[in-house]
Formats: C-alpha cells, sequence, structure tokens
C-alpha cells in the first residue's frame, strides 16, 4: 500500500533495528481519516470471503479492526488481556508471549461471542514474532469457527511471525512488508 | 438517547446492584454500525464547539472514539495504561483509581500530541466514579489545552462520578444515566 509506504517514511521513528513507532496515526495518536483508507484496503482484499466476523487484540488493534469493520458491517470482537471481574466465567484462552513488553499473558474471549458457524478475519497492526495472532488463531480453532485470513498493518519480514503464519496456512494480507531497519532507515520488502 | 435505553434493556446483563455489562456491543463485541449512531449523538451535541481532538483512554474507550472522530474529523490520542518500551519519554502522566479492577494505575499521553491550543473533548464508555475523566481532565489541564466537553456513553448516577465532575464545570454529555440498577432490573434517570 504505497499511501502508508509515503505515512511511514513521513512520520515513522526507527528506535535501533527492530522498533518502529508510528504513534502519531496508529498506535497512540489515531488518523481515523486514513485509517479509514486502511480499512478499504483490507475490504478489498477480503470483500469476497463471506465474513461473519473480525478479530483483534486490546488495545491498539481495536481502532484498526473498528474501522474496517464499517466496510464488512460485522460485528468486532476484541480479545481481552487483563482479568476483569466484569468478563464471563465462560471464556476461550490462549497464552501468548510479547517480546515487546518481555512477558507472557493470556488472552481471553468469550466463548458466546464465537461460533462454529463464524468465518473470522484477524485485524492486528504489527506482526513481528507472530505470537499474538497464533493466540488469537488458537481461540478460532478451540471455538469451531474458521480461519478466513488475517490483515495486518505493518508486518517486520526480518521476524518469524510472516513466515511462521504462512506456513501454518493463514491466508496472511499485510499492507507494508519491511525487510530491514538499520541506522534509523527503513527498507521496504 | 432511546435507542441506547432500548439497546440496554434488551442485551445488558445487571450483576448485582452496581454492574452492568453490555459486552455485546460496547466492550468485548463492537455493534459498529450502532457506535455510528452514538458517534452521530455526539456530533449533534459537541458540533459548534471547534473541537480539535479526542481524548480518551484504553482500552474500551477506543472503539467509541474512533467512531465517533470520523464525524468530527479530528485525531483520536488515547492514553496508555501500561508502561510500554514504546512509548515517548515526554509525557504527561496521571494516577488514576480503577474501583472495578481494585487498584491504582498511571495513565501517560505523549506530550507531543496534546497542545495548549487544542479544544478537546473526551469520549468514554462509562462513568462511574468519574476517575478516568478526572485523570484525563489532570493531563489536558497539564497541556495548558482546553477541556471542552465530555461525551459518555453510560452513566451510572447512582456513583457519584457525574456529580463530580459537573461541580467541576465539566459540560458532561451523557447519552444515558442509569438511576438504580437493583435485582437484575435498570431504571434510567
Amino acid at each position: 500500500m504505497q499511501r502508508l509506504k509515503e505515512r511511514i517514511m513521513a512520520d515513522g521513528i526507527v528506535k535501533g533495528n527492530d522498533i518502529l513507532k508510528v504513534d502519531n496515526f496508529l498506535n497512540h495518536q489515531l488518523d481515523v481519516d486514513f485509517l479509514n483508507e486502511i480499512g478499504k484496503e483490507f475490504w478489498e482484499h477480503f470483500k469476497d470471503k463471506e465474513i461473519t466476523r473480525i478479530l483483534t487484540i486490546e488495545a491498539s488493534g481495536i481502532a484498526v479492526a473498528a474501522i474496517t469493520a464499517q466496510y464488512f458491517h460485522v460485528p468486532v470482537v476484541f480479545a481481552k488481556k487483563l482479568d476483569s471481574k466484569n468478563l464471563d466465567d465462560e471464556v476461550y484462552v490462549s497464552q501468548v508471549h510479547s517480546f515487546t513488553r518481555d512477558r507472557s499473558y493470556e488472552i481471553k474471549v468469550a466463548q458466546k461471542y464465537l461460533s462454529s458457524s463464524d468465518r473470522i478475519l484477524i485485524i492486528d497492526d504489527f506482526l513481528a514474532q507472530g505470537n499474538a495472532v497464533m493466540g488469537l488463531k488458537d481461540i478460532i480453532e478451540q471455538a469451531g469457527a474458521t480461519l478466513v485470513g488475517a490483515g495486518i498493518v505493518v508486518e517486520k519480514g526480518f521476524q518469524p511471525g510472516g513466515a511462521k503464519l504462512r506456513q501454518a496456512g493463514v491466508d496472511l494480507y499485510s499492507l507494508v512488508i519491511i525487510k530491514e531497519m538499520k541506522d534509523g532507515r527503513i527498507v521496504f520488502a
């Protein structure tokens, strides 16, 4: 997606060789008009796949998933990371290890919001190690639902997540793939 | 907002005398078409206020803030709750106590995403004790920006947050106010 490459070149901040900050439109501040362009792009790719539900993970996946869902007219479900008094007892649970935060955590989805007849599109902002998407895939399998594909805004191609998911048979659509980050410079695949 | 009352009556689940779960359209599963009706309602109320930015708090405020921002064509900034390697060093910080989770936590906003010329609308899903909104108000004051008002989807009128904010001079617009919850029954104000 050319417009996204340009936006990342203009606004992305590279820290070291692996951290890309796109806080000013995707991860902290949200440019909702631009998120609509992203949502439309996911719609163009997956529109014929009879998606019934979009699944993401809190917190930074929520905005792009909600905006994208407007094109599909389907509900979003976001997996929760924290224990909450308010969550149902009957939940699907999976373990995710976050390298960014250097810890493992549980993700949870109430069972009643996924059914075996669902055809599910995963949406997330970043793909690096692929652990969050693998956790969501695990939950979809627990529900007996169909994982139709995964739409990712930024894939870090130099980390193993993309290869892992493609090997697992996931229809992975990344809007941009970063091949390398070095000395503040971004090289797209 | 009559449609919201009906939706809460149809889909809300009351636990005890103080917990209302609206997980099937607002807090876990997101009905984005209905969130658009909510966003339009906030737009109708605040459209003449020259809003330049919407401020919310992760995670469950993000979806309603992002959908609402489409009507105002302004960016959303969401305050972060967790420490992250990726957040800027220069942040505004405030303390919030959550009764739901029974603990205090810090909320943070990168300084560069709020300026003293900003006219800010706070958007959040629930108002109970009012501590999250007071924390956001504190951050807006640290930035020297103007708090124009707060749009809340569900105010628990039997808890002190609404009175606290109105006394503090906040233009508070709650789409519904719940007067009482008892034995699974909801009474609107």
